[in-house]
């Protein structure tokens, strides 16, 4: 396989865009990630988005922002995995560089859920649990994660307060982030007092749905050679799965598509966990957070909220997690939030994050969850000596 | 880039199956596609499905499936352009192959149209258009192609009765297809006496939606000469795209998309129309049929109801048509169709097709349409010498 290499990225502000269409946003990510890797028009382009066919009544996503931003007859497809579908899509477009079909491609993940015209989004995000094994019975998605993370909280005999850390810990890089969502820090008194959501999950424990697109330009190593800025490289680029229903898994506690799909990319990448210097894991509940840090290597069983306790989340700590606000903090556009981790993976990288930079962050880690774990894609980018 | 081969291929019969679901239906299609290929354990699975997020509440088939037929931990995703869905799926898997990244990979499309627990089917097909510009002012689908039908008609002064061919030749093939839905030739009475859908769109015209699931098992040079049987080779896999919105395009009774991809296809190929023994076509509707053999370069403008006529698409023409009853005969799962497109043209590669076999086929292209023409993908395969 050939190398692959990020060579531009793009991104729109998360929140809540009543004045811009789906494929406005999608449009406004990709000229800016076309602008930002200097190149023109790209050979295929790859959507990442869960919801649009049922709260935009729109499928075929890949067609109509092809058309909508001038690229008509562009190959173009979308590549769904619910909450994972960024990280599906992206893997999708490394491998027709990989592939030596194309040398320049296209990633956009976009979600648009204010506006929702088709339907209740509450309705919409539960598809990403077993329609008919747990959806059928009423249960929502924040409803499943306080089911796994109350189940979490009895088997390491934790406390509900000991995932403060991620909440505090995203809320306080988003400051500095200026596409994230809530730019506002919050103290553990804010904490305290948040609201119930879904017994134990409270409000900081819940990444806000809202509108969004990110995207990245891919290219082959001439292109990343000819590119003039310095080009990260893709060095894994891995997706497991495991049952849809919690039911099913052997231990509803260990994210076991993640441990896989961890393992495989560090297989890929020749790496370890003890290699990287950020992690973008996938926030949308804090106690994912926690089963993601397990999962990857980051901390052992029922670790990882001591972990973020000693500070070793922050961007100062041993492995800085959602260091531009992760999910909680930007805001979690289902379909386009792994676009968007790779994103500020790559901002990273650059040593572009302004007062949120990771000190010499060289290589990392993102990793991309869909359902209650269902399907998980790693990345691993580094910055190409 | 390497080479890539069909090595298995599994179906269910198209019908209403009101006692499978989804996922049994892929499970069914998959393990017919593994047991053919005489494999164990691919290393990913990509599924193509149009509607499942709307009408059974469901996202994220990929690991659904994956883990309901036993292969917890699989790389699974859904790649989706409509109608197209089969298409874009088949090109992803052939790319992981072609990649380097992986030699074994499954392919499964899948619909489940009856028991739409979700909503209305009608509405739900009406996503494959535009939503802002066509959609939102009440247009169906079967209603743009409709338009699109009346406007050909006029261009190219040709009677409706024209079109007849393309049902006469679809139900006539499927007569010897087990797993066509409708195993009835009908004569030019019949179809004189249909009802119109949509004027001038008639029963005839159209293809009927239904439940089924198709599968492929895609692996590597390698594999290939380790099965024993004779592979199929995969010549090309390409994609195009056009405005979703008729109204956009330049030409609405010239599938651009259909062109270009065509063209892309027999780049890659290295072959021309000529070269071609069969054509799997898109009969979603007959104007359909007739504009895809126009576009892929076997017919001049306006000249595609004529070849019909001469009986040419028949199994002993110069370029037979939907072989094994076409969407029109076989039945349109929609978002599995791109899939017994493929499985359709393996079968009459192999010289499996029975009665329905056309004589001395050695290459062949099938071609899948998303929307009105908006995500066309054209695949060409040849039994390996």
């Amino acid at each position: 396989m050939r190398d692959v290499f990020v060579l531009g990225v793009g991104q729109t502000p998360v929140g809540e865009w009543w004045d811009r269409s789906l494929r406005d946003l999608a449009a406004d990510a990709l000229q800016a990630a076309v602008s930002d890797a200097g190149v023109d028009l790209p050979q295929a382009l790859f959507v990442a988005n869960m919801l649009a066919a049922r709260i935009s009544n729109q499928t075929q996503l890949g067609a109509l922002i092809a058309s909508h931003v001038g690229w008509r007859g562009l190959e173009a497809t979308t590549v769904e995995a619910a909450c994972a579908s960024g990280g599906v899509a992206i893997q999708a477009a490394v491998r027709a560089i990989a592939s030596g079909m194309l040398d320049l491609v296209a990633v956009c993940g976009v979600e648009k859920m204010t506006d929702a015209t088709g339907g209740p989004v509450t309705t919409a995000l539960a598809t990403a649990a077993d329609a008919d094994f747990e959806g059928a019975h009423g249960a929502t998605f924040v409803a499943l994660n306080a089911l796994i993370m109350r189940r979490y909280m009895h088997e390491h005999r934790i406390a509900h307060e000991a995932f403060a850390p991620f909440g505090l810990n995203a809320h306080a890089n988003a400051v500095h982030n200026p596409n994230a969502m809530f730019r506002r820090a919050i103290t553990m008194e804010t904490w305290r007092r948040a609201p119930v959501i879904s017994d134990p999950v409270n409000l900081f424990d819940s990444s806000p749905v809202a509108d969004g697109a990110a995207a990245l330009i891919l290219g082959s190593a001439e292109l990343a050679r000819a590119s003039g800025q310095a080009p990260l490289r893709v060095m894994a680029s891995a997706c497991a799965t495991d049952s849809v229903d919690l039911a099913s898994r052997d231990d509803p506690i260990d994210l076991y598509a993640a441990r896989l799909s961890a393992r495989r990319a560090c297989d890929q990448a020749r790496l370890g966990p003890g290699d990287m210097d950020l992690f973008e894991l996938h926030d949308a509940f804090s106690i994912m957070a926690a089963l993601s840090l397990e999962a990857a290597g980051f901390a052992g069983p029922g670790q990882a909220t001591q972990l973020a306790a000693d500070g070793e989340i922050s961007p100062q700590g041993r492995i800085p997690v959602c260091t531009l606000g992760g999910l909680k903090g930007r805001g979690h556009p289902v379909g386009a939030t792994g676009v968007y981790q790779l994103v500020d993976l790559a901002t990273q990288l650059r040593g572009d994050a302004g007062a949120a930079q990771v000190p010499g962050a060289a290589i990392g880690m993102a990793q991309n969850i869909g359902g209650t774990g269902a399907t998980v894609v790693t990345h691993i980018l580094a910055a190409d000596d």
